[in-house]
C-alpha cells in the first residue's frame, strides 16, 4: 500500500477493491456450507465471553449504567453492520478493555459535577462519541491510515503480546478474586464465610485449569490418534465451546450442602427487564447537557480516537498477515471511516462503542485458514481417490486432484485466478511424482497415502468471506437474548477462558517465539528453524536476535507497567504509536539494515534489502523460472516473514500436532532445493544457502541416503 | 530357562549364575557414580510412599497394632536383606496391597476370638508366616518357579494392568474421601464442618492434579526444548520427588483463617515414642498361642504362600522383560527361597512381610536402562567429539566410538563380551556411514550431530547393579527417622502420587497397547507400529488382535470384580494363574498358533512357530551374515516382543519426546532393509516383508527420493 494522503484517496481505492469481490464475499461463504459455523462458534464464543465480562466490569464502575446487555448490543449493532457494508470483513468487532477504561474514567469524573451526574453521563458520552466520530472522519478522509505500513512486525506483535498479557492478568486477577469477598456483594450471605470463600476459589481453580487444559487439548483433535475421523473433526472444532458447556455442566456436581453462590456465576441483568431500555433513548437527554461538558468532551473524544485507529488498525493488520496469503485487498480507510459511524451511533443511543479487537480478528483469520483447508483437502482426496479407483498413474492423479484444486478457485475478477497457489500445488505434483520413481506406473493407496501426503501439498489459504462475521454478531446479539442462560456459567470458566486466549494468541507471533528461543537449549535451536519456518535463526547472528528481543521485551514491560497507572493508562497505545519513529530512526543505529530488515522487516526499507538478498539467494534464482517469481520469493525473504523459497522445513509425513494451520502447508519445493545447493556451492556460511550454525540439513539429508543405501546392500 | 524339577536343581542354578557376576553388581554400581542417585531417589519415592500409605491403612484396619512404621521397617529391612545376599538385585521389595488384605483378614478374624484377641494377633501373625516360610521353601527347592515361563506375556501384563488399575482405584478412593469425614476423626472439629470439607476436597483436586500433571511433564523434561542440557536432566531424574516436595510446599500457601486440618496429611505414629517398638518382641508371646490357633495357622498361610509365589515371581519377570535386553541371569528359584527367609523374619519380629511389588520393579529396571543410556551417551558423545577435533573422517569417528563402547561393557566370567550390542553398533556405524555419502571424507558437526545420532545408535542396555537398591532401601529405613518430616505430606498428594504410579506404569505393557489400538483411527494405527515397534500389527489381522484384546479385557475385568468381594478378594492372584492353563489349552481352540505365538509368545510353543517365521522372514536372512542372527532375529520375533530385524520404526532424527528408553535403540539396520525388500518381493501381503494394510513405508521412502531428484534438478 503506497501512502496516499490526498482526501479520500485511500477510501475509493477502499471501496473500489472489495466492491469488486462483494459477492464473491456472500458467494463463497455460503458454498461453504454448514462448515462456516464451526469459525463462527469458536469466534462468537471468543467474542461474547469477553464481552459479557467487560460488560460485568463496566457495571461495576458505573454503578450499574452500563451492563453487558449493552456491550453485547454494541458489539452485535456493529458486528452485524461491520460484516454487511464493512471493508474487511475479516476484522472481528467488540466492546474492548481500553473502552472499559475510558468510560470508567469518564464516569468518575462525570458522577461527582452536579450539572452533569450519573443521570446526564450517557447524554454526555453522546457527545465525546460525536467528537470521536468526527477526528475518526477526518482522520480517514486524510489518509492516516497510510502510515499503516510503520507499523512493522515490531509493534503490532508487540501489541498482540500486549493483550495477551492484559488477558493473562484479567484471568489471573479473576481467580484471586475467587478467594476474596466481592465488593458490592452481602458480606452475610454463607457464601462468603472464610471457610466458603476458600472453598469457592478452590473450586475455581479447578474449573478455571480444567477449562484451559482441556480447551488446549481439544484444539489439537484433528492430531490424535484415537477415536474417528468425524469425532475428532468435530472436537477441533467445536471443543472450546464444548469445554465452556462441559465444564459449567461439571460446576452443578457438587451439590447437597454447598450454598447456592459457590461456585461465582455470571451476574447480568435480565434484559427482559422494564428499566433495561431507558438508555436507548439517550439522543433525548444529549441538548440537556451543558455547552462547557459539549466542548469539554471534545477532550476524552481525542485520546478515544486516537486509541480507535490504532486499535482498529492494528487489529485490521494482524488479521491480514502475508502468512496468511490472503487474495482480497485491504480496507484500512474505509473500515476507520465506517468505525466513525458505529461510534457515533452507538453514542446516540447510549451504548459504548465496539472497535476491531485482538486476538479474536487473527482468530478468526486462522480459523477460516483451518476451515479453507478441510475444504480443499476433502475436494482433492475425493478426486485423487476417485481417480486412483481406476488404476490411474500418479500423473493422472495429480491432473484430477489440480482440476479439482482449479474448480475451487472462484476466480475473483480483479486477478487472474490464484495462479500462486496453483503453481505451488504443480511444483509440488513434479517433485512428489519423482519421488515415487514413476510418473507413469499406476499406484494405489498403499504407495500413495492421500490423506498425508495432501496435507503436505496445500497453500495456506484463507476463506475470505463475510458470512462467519454476520453469524458470529448475530448470535452476539442472541446472547442478549439469552442472558438467562449465560448467567449459569461459572465465572472461574471465564477466567480460565481468557487465559485460553492469552496463549491460543500467542503462537505464529515471532516476538513471542524470539523469547522463547532465549530460553532454549543451544543444540535445540534449529527445532525453531523447523517450527516455525524463522529465517532469522538463520540469517541473523544470536547476539543480534538476542539484543533486539532484550529491547522488544523492556518496551513490552514499559508499555504493560503504564497500564498500571490509574488514568494515564488509557495511554497505552500512545507508546506503541511510539514505537514508529523509534523503529524508523532509533534502531537502525543500533542494528545492521539487513538485520533488522529480517528481524522486522518495514516496505519503507525494502529497496536495500533487496540487492542484499540478490546477492545471496541463489537458489531461489535456480528453482524458479520466472521473475516474477524470483521477485516474489526474494521478497518474502526480505520481509523476514514465515515461508520463503530456501526454508528448511523438514519433511516430515506424519501429522504434526501442537502446529498451527501454518505447518499444513509446507511447500515440498522448500525441501527439496536447499540441502542440495548449498552442498553443491560448498557454502558454509550462516547467511547463505542454509547450513546455518544448527544444521538440520544433515538429519534432513539421512533418510535419503539411507533408503540408497538400503538398496545397494540387497 | 528349562522347566526343572529336581530338587535344589534351580536354586543351585539361580545361585551358580549370580555368583558369577556378584563382584560385577557391585563395582558396576560404584563405577556409575553419583548419577546411580537417579534412579535410586525415583525408585525410593515410589516405593516408600505407597508402603507408607499402605500403613496408614493397616493402621486403620488393625486399631493401631500395625503402622506405617512397621510398614516401612519390614520393607527397609527385606529390601537390605534382599539387595544384598538375593538374586535378581533389579527386583523391588514392598509390603503391597495383598498383604495388607491379608493381615486385615486375619486381624479381623483374630480380635473377636477371647483366647487369641489383639493382645496375641501379632503373635499368632508369627505362626502364620512360619508356615508361609515353610511353604515357601517347599516351592523354591522343588523349581515350582520352573513353570514361570507358562506365565506368559497374557498373564503377567494383565497382572500389571490390574495392579495399575489398584493404584488408580486407590487414587480416586483417596480423593474421594477428601470429601468426606473421617471415620475415626472429632466430627466437631472445624475442619469437618461442610464448608471446610468441601474445600478440603477442592484442595485436594488441586493438589493431587497439579502434583500428577507436573510429574508426568517432568519426566519428558530430557526432551524439552527450553533450559540447559543438565537442567532438564535434574528434573528428567529427580522431577517426580521433587514435584512432590514442590506441591507439599504449595500447600502451605493458604493460611489465615485455613484451619490447622486442611488439607489433611500423612497421619502416621511417632516412630521416637515409647510403646512404639513393643512388637519387636513379639517372639516372647509366640508360644502363648492355644496349639489349634497355630495349627489353624496353616489355613491363611497356604494363601499367602501362593499369592507371594505368584506376586514375586510375576514381579520378577515383568523386571526382567526380554525388550531390556539384560545381561545377567534370572534367579527365580533362589530368590523365592530367600523370601520364605524374609517372611519368617518379619513374622518373628511382628512386622508384616514384604515381596517382590509391581509397578516398582520394572520401573526399577527401566530407570536403570534410562541410567545406563546416559552413561554410554555420554562416553560416545565424548571419544566423537575428541576425535572429531581432529578431522577425522566418519569411519575414524565410529571407530573412535566402537572402542568407547567396548570400554563400557564390563566383560562377564561366563559369556563373551556383550557381543550383540557390539554388533548392532558395527551394523549402525556401516549404515550411517554410508548415508553421509563417503566415509572417509573428513567430518564435522554441521555434518554429523553427534547428540543426535547416537541416540539413534545405542541399543536398550540396563544398568544391572545392587547398589540402586541398597540405597533405597536404606532411604525407605530412613523414613522411619523422618517421620516428621514426611508427616507434611498432604494425602492428596499421595492420591496424585498414586495416579501417577498408574500411569507411569502402562507404555510398555502390550496390552495395553492394544487396548488403544482398538480406539485408535484405522488411518492411524501405524503410529502405533512407529512408536512400539509392534509387531503384531502387521503381522495379526486386525479382527483376531480385536477378539484376543476384548477376552483379555473381559478377564481383567472379572479380576477387578474379585478384588472387591470382601474375603474371596484376596485370591485374585489365582483368578490369574488360571490363565496359565487357559493360555495353554483353551485359547489356541480359538486363535491360529501364528497369531497366538504373535499375541503372545509362549516358550513351550516355540517350535512350530519358528518353522512358520522362516518361511516369511525372508529379509532377517538378507541382513544377518551368521546364523545364530538370524535365530536370534527370528526368535525375537516370533515371541511378539518389542524389536526384531523387521521392524518398521519410520527415521526420525528428532528428539522424540513421550516415548521410554525404548525408543532410544532403534536399530538403524531395520530401517534401512525393510522398506527396499518388500519392493523386491513385490510382496504386498500384511504377513511378510511388511507393506501392511496401513503401510507407513511409502511416507518412510519419500525424503530418500525426495533429496534424489533435488541432485537431478540441478
Amino acid at each position: 500500500m503506497e501512502e496516499n494522503f490526498v482526501p479520500f484517496g485511500g477510501i475509493k481505492e477502499d471501496v473500489r477493491g472489495r466492491l469488486m469481490c462483494y459477492k464473491q464475499d456472500w458467494s463463497g461463504g455460503f458454498r461453504a456450507g454448514f462448515r462456516i459455523l464451526a469459525p463462527t462458534t469458536y469466534i462468537f464464543f471468543a467474542s461474547a465471553i469477553p464481552v459479557i465480562s467487560f460488560g460485568e466490569q463496566l457495571e461495576r464502575n458505573t454503578d450499574g449504567l452500563l451492563t453487558a446487555v449493552q456491550t453485547l448490543a454494541s458489539t452485535a449493532l456493529c458486528g452485524i453492520i461491520h460484516s454487511i457494508i464493512g471493508g474487511q470483513p475479516l476484522l472481528i468487532l467488540g466492546v474492548a478493555e481500553p473502552t472499559v477504561l475510558m468510560y470508567t474514567f469518564m464516569y468518575n469524573f462525570a458522577k461527582d459535577r452536579p450539572d452533569l451526574g450519573p443521570k446526564l453521563f450517557l447524554a454526555w458520552t453522546g457527545w465525546v462519541c460525536v467528537w470521536t466520530a468526527i477526528l475518526l472522519f477526518l482522520m480517514a478522509i486524510l489518509g492516516a491510515c497510510s502510515i499503516i505500513n510503520r507499523f512493522t512486525r515490531l509493534a503490532g506483535e508487540l501489541f498482540g503480546l500486549l493483550i495477551a498479557m492484559l488477558f493473562m492478568q484479567e484471568a489471573i486477577k479473576g481467580l484471586v478474586e475467587e478467594f476474596r469477598k466481592p465488593d458490592r456483594a452481602n458480606p452475610r450471605l454463607t457464601e462468603f464465610q472464610p471457610s466458603w470463600r476458600f472453598a469457592n476459589g478452590m473450586f475455581a481453580l479447578v474449573l478455571s485449569f480444567g477449562l484451559l487444559l482441556t480447551a488446549l487439548k481439544s484444539r489439537k483433535a484433528r492430531s490424535w490418534r484415537y477415536g474417528c475421523g468425524w469425532i475428532r473433526g468435530f472436537i477441533a472444532d467445536y471443543g472450546v465451546p464444548l469445554m465452556v458447556i462441559v465444564w459449567t455442566a461439571l460446576s452443578y456436581i457438587p451439590s447437597g450442602d454447598i450454598p447456592k453462590g459457590i461456585p461465582r456465576r455470571l451476574f447480568s441483568p435480565n434484559p427482559w427487564s422494564p428499566g433495561a431500555y431507558q438508555n436507548w433513548t439517550v439522543i433525548k437527554d444529549m441538548l440537556n447537557v451543558p455547552v462547557l461538558y459539549i466542548i469539554g468532551a471534545f477532550i476524552p473524544a481525542t485520546m478515544i480516537a486516537v486509541l480507535y485507529y490504532f486499535d482498529h488498525s492494528v487489529a485490521s493488520q494482524l488479521a491480514q498477515q502475508k502468512e496468511f496469503n490472503l487474495r482480497k485487498p485491504p480496507s484500512f480507510h474505509y473500515d476507520l471511516l465506517l468505525l466513525g459511524f458505529m461510534v457515533m451511533l452507538c453514542g446516540l443511543i447510549g451504548i459504548p462503542p465496539a472497535n476491531g479487537v485482538i486476538p479474536q480478528s487473527p482468530m478468526h483469520t486462522k480459523s477460516l485458514a483451518t476451515l479453507k483447508h478441510q475444504l480443499l483437502r476433502n475436494r482433492l482426496v475425493a478426486a485423487a481417490r476417485k481417480c486412483m479407483g481406476k488404476n490411474a498413474s500418479l500423473a493422472q492423479v495429480y491432473g484430477s486432484m489440480q482440476e479439482a484444486y482449479q474448480q475451487m478457485q472462484t476466480p475473483l475478477i480483479y486477478q487472474e485466478p490464484s495462479a500462486q497457489g496453483l503453481k505451488e500445488l504443480k511444483d509440488s505434483t513434479i517433485q512428489l511424482a519423482s519421488t515415487i520413481g514413476n510418473i507413469d506406473a499406476p499406484i494405489d493407496e498403499t504407495i500413495f497415502d492421500v490423506e498425508e501426503e495432501i496435507d503436505d501439498l496445500l497453500p495456506v489459504e484463507v476463506k475470505e468471506q463475510r458470512l462467519s462475521n454476520l453469524l458470529q454478531s448475530v448470535m452476539v446479539g442472541g446472547c442478549v437474548a439469552a442472558m438467562p442462560f449465560l448467567r449459569k456459567i461459572p465465572t472461574s470458566v471465564l477466567w480460565g477462558y481468557f487465559a485460553y486466549m492469552a496463549i491460543e494468541s500467542l503462537p505464529g507471533n515471532q516476538f513471542w517465539e524470539r523469547i522463547l528461543l532465549l530460553f532454549t537449549a543451544p543444540s535445540r535451536r534449529y527445532k525453531v528453524l523447523e517450527e516455525y519456518h524463522a529465517t532469522f535463526v538463520e540469517s541473523v547472528p544470536f547476539k543480534t536476535i538476542v539484543t533486539f528481543t532484550i529491547f522488544q521485551t523492556v518496551y513490552l514491560l514499559i508499555c504493560f507497567g503504564i497500564t498500571w497507572i490509574p488514568i494515564a493508562g488509557v495511554l497505552f497505545p500512545l507508546m506503541i504509536m511510539f514505537l514508529v519513529p523509534v523503529r524508523q530512526y532509533l534502531l537502525p543505529k543500533f542494528f545492521k539494515g539487513p538485520h533488522l530488515q529480517d528481524l522486522d522487516a518495514a516496505e519503507y526499507e525494502e529497496a536495500p534489502a533487496l540487492s542484499f538478498n540478490l546477492d545471496g539467494d541463489i537458489c531461489s534464482m535456480a528453482s524458479f523460472a520466472d521473475g516474477g517469481e524470483i521477485l516474489d520469493g526474494i521478497i518474502t525473504r526480505s520481509r523476514g516473514e514465515i515461508r520463503h523459497v530456501c526454508s528448511p522445513k523438514v519433511t516430515s509425513s506424519s501429522p504434526t500436532p501442537a502446529k498451527d494451520f501454518a505447518s499444513n502447508s509446507p511447500r515440498l519445493s522448500d525441501k527439496v532445493y536447499s540441502p542440495r545447493i548449498s552442498e553443491i556451492k560448498g557454502d558454509h556460511s550462516p547467511r547463505r544457502g542454509g547450513r546455518g550454525p544448527f544444521s538440520p540439513r544433515t538429519l534432513e539429508t539421512r533418510p535419503s541416503n539411507l533408503g540408497k543405501s538400503g538398496q545397494n546392500l540387497e
